[in-house]
């Protein structure tokens, strides 16, 4: 069994009252006691073992030093690069966070969350908000410290990390404009996300600034942010017959899926069409071709959630407050400059199917 | 601020005892009240909207209903999916993880698995560990209950789940045996952990099991298992100038550089040479060329994982057990049958690296 060192057994051993102890391994008031008599305290408690028990000083304080933190899926390289700034952030402070991953399904959502605040967390950092959450709003209601990221919700009154969507998505418009393309299709991410909504209305503005016109036929909205889902849309967008020259995807997943229909239709990009994703998640250099996408700055928003947070939990009171990182576009071999498909584009293309052919015949 | 519902105010709505309450809401202790009145209590529950405070709850118990997990890295695709894994079968028994990333510096797990304890977490799962283990060690002295997720201690006096590496590598050596490669090359994992011993020895063994003989010119190990690592050890295979046609990386990230190494002399695989990797982590299937590499049930080795700490924490003196996973090979494009350097071939290789070149001004 492990044995309770008790704290008056480090008193004893270190010649100190047990109240001196208790302050020194709180780091919140150890700078009280002198720093040499805080030292004899430390190698006392490491000589006989003692460890502070959290649970009952968090019952005491009436803080769990822990935090919520809710994602859709950790197997998401998105997720996984939040989560790992969060848990950076929140260890140098102390704290821990408590996981769950929700598969974007609200009422296992709430499942979670509930049991989150059985467990008393000091706050919140939720990365599955819808645009109108009534979830987010019931959390607000009972005042928990509470941070939105990458996500956030439309009334904008709740605290949240999030990218600059627009310059994003206009760094992404102007690149394939530069490249002569002007027939751009986009297949936008679900219109209850702020993500998904506001990446299209960026698209539709920065086409209006570069002076060209949206296509209704060319903007296709996915049910979700996945391979799945983007494959199955830009088969739709091909099926509609409205000519296009290059897709700007709400996502790396969605860009994705649009590689996996060429793919199955013996075509590739940037030869049959340009394509564009969003995120930069991990390994899209390495795809075939590298994907052309925007980066946005994953480990950082978990880093500056936390923070985020932890400031309010000292301050419940603070104003609410959204931090906007930059994004910047990563130009790699899935865009090109456009050209008429001449007679010498089809015999390449056929020639690189006959040889992916064989390659796989191999 | 929150309001405290207090377990009393259940009691009175629902016209039971307090103690009944507590029960019905205690899970452990639900089935010792007749279902009509767990249903009248939890109805009740609902109704003034009470939360069981969990904190006080683990104090009575001596249970926090966490366990600490410890990984490498997060942003590591293989330890997001354990993780995942970990992470649903312990929701489904009510617990939560409380997640650390070691980096792989002892110095900082050690940190990690003391916060964990502060905790009390009641378990720990640690997909970190060495061949020999200071911390593991100290751990079982404690009695703490305790798993290991992928790799083991040689000992294997710890409770682990694993992954039948030996017969991973012997279906990717069959694999390349069976493609025509005698002269096959071992990029190893580093030898202190059991992953990267276990493929290295298993290596030896397939080979000599396929009539072949290992050239120590032709194994090189490692110091870590990523990508900046995998092609300098490529480099240096290379630089050894003994002739090989493929090589067997010790996993998939250390195959990355292989193809990092490849790319930055002008080459690629399978023409140049075949690679096989190991894990099959997520969208390798999308590199150029796809790789061909060992599944392994990630997700499950962390559920399994998660049930089998489940069961050591209600009964910590059953037996210690090594569950062992079987993988699959998985063969895709980066590995090819062998066949001369013909100067039909190198003509293919000039021309593809000059369309490459052209890709990239592109």
């Amino acid at each position: 069994m492990i044995r309770h060192k008790r704290l008056a057994d480090v008193a004893r051993l270190a010649g100190v009252h047990a109240s001196t102890v208790s302050r020194v391994l709180n780091p919140g008031t150890r700078a009280m006691i002198r720093p040499a008599v805080a030292a004899r305290v430390l190698e006392a408690a490491a000589q006989v073992g003692y460890r502070p028990h959290a649970l009952a000083a968090s019952l005491r304080t009436q803080r769990s030093s822990t935090v919520g933190v809710l994602i859709p899926d950790l197997t998401n390289p998105l997720f996984a690069a939040i989560v790992r700034g969060i848990e950076d952030a929140l260890g140098a402070a102390g704290y821990t966070a408590v996981l769950g991953n929700s598969d974007n399904e609200p009422a296992r959502a709430r499942t979670l969350l509930q049991r989150m605040r059985e467990r008393r967390v000091d706050g919140l950092i939720l990365a599955t908000a819808h645009r109108e959450d009534a979830l987010i709003a019931e959390c607000r209601a009972d005042e928990i410290p509470l941070v939105l990221v990458n996500r956030t919700v439309d009334d904008r009154a709740t605290s949240a990390v999030v990218v600059d969507d627009a310059a994003g998505i206009r760094l992404a418009v102007e690149h394939l404009v530069g490249l002569g393309h002007r027939a751009i299709a986009h297949l936008a991410g679900p219109q209850d996300l702020s993500t998904g909504r506001l990446r299209q209305r960026s698209f539709a503005r920065a086409m209006v600034a570069a002076g060209l016109r949206v296509d209704p036929r060319l903007v296709l909205v996915c049910r979700s942010m996945t391979e799945a889902e983007g494959r199955r849309q830009f088969a739709q967008l091909l099926a509609r017959g409205a000519k296009f020259t290059a897709v700007l995807a709400g996502n790396d997943l969605i860009a994705m899926g649009c590689y996996d229909e060429l793919a199955a239709r013996g075509l590739a990009c940037p030869n049959a069409v340009s394509i564009v994703g969003y995120n930069d998640l991990r390994f899209v250099d390495r795809m075939a071709p590298p994907l052309t996408t925007v980066r946005i700055p994953q480990y950082d928003m978990g880093a500056e959630a936390a923070r985020l947070l932890l400031a309010r939990m000292l301050d419940p009171h603070a104003p609410v407050r959204t931090i906007t990182l930059a994004p910047e576009l990563v130009v790699r071999g899935s865009t090109a400059p456009i050209r008429r498909q001449t007679a010498a584009d089809r015999r390449r293309e056929a020639r690189d199917r006959r040889q992916r052919a064989a390659d796989r015949r191999g």
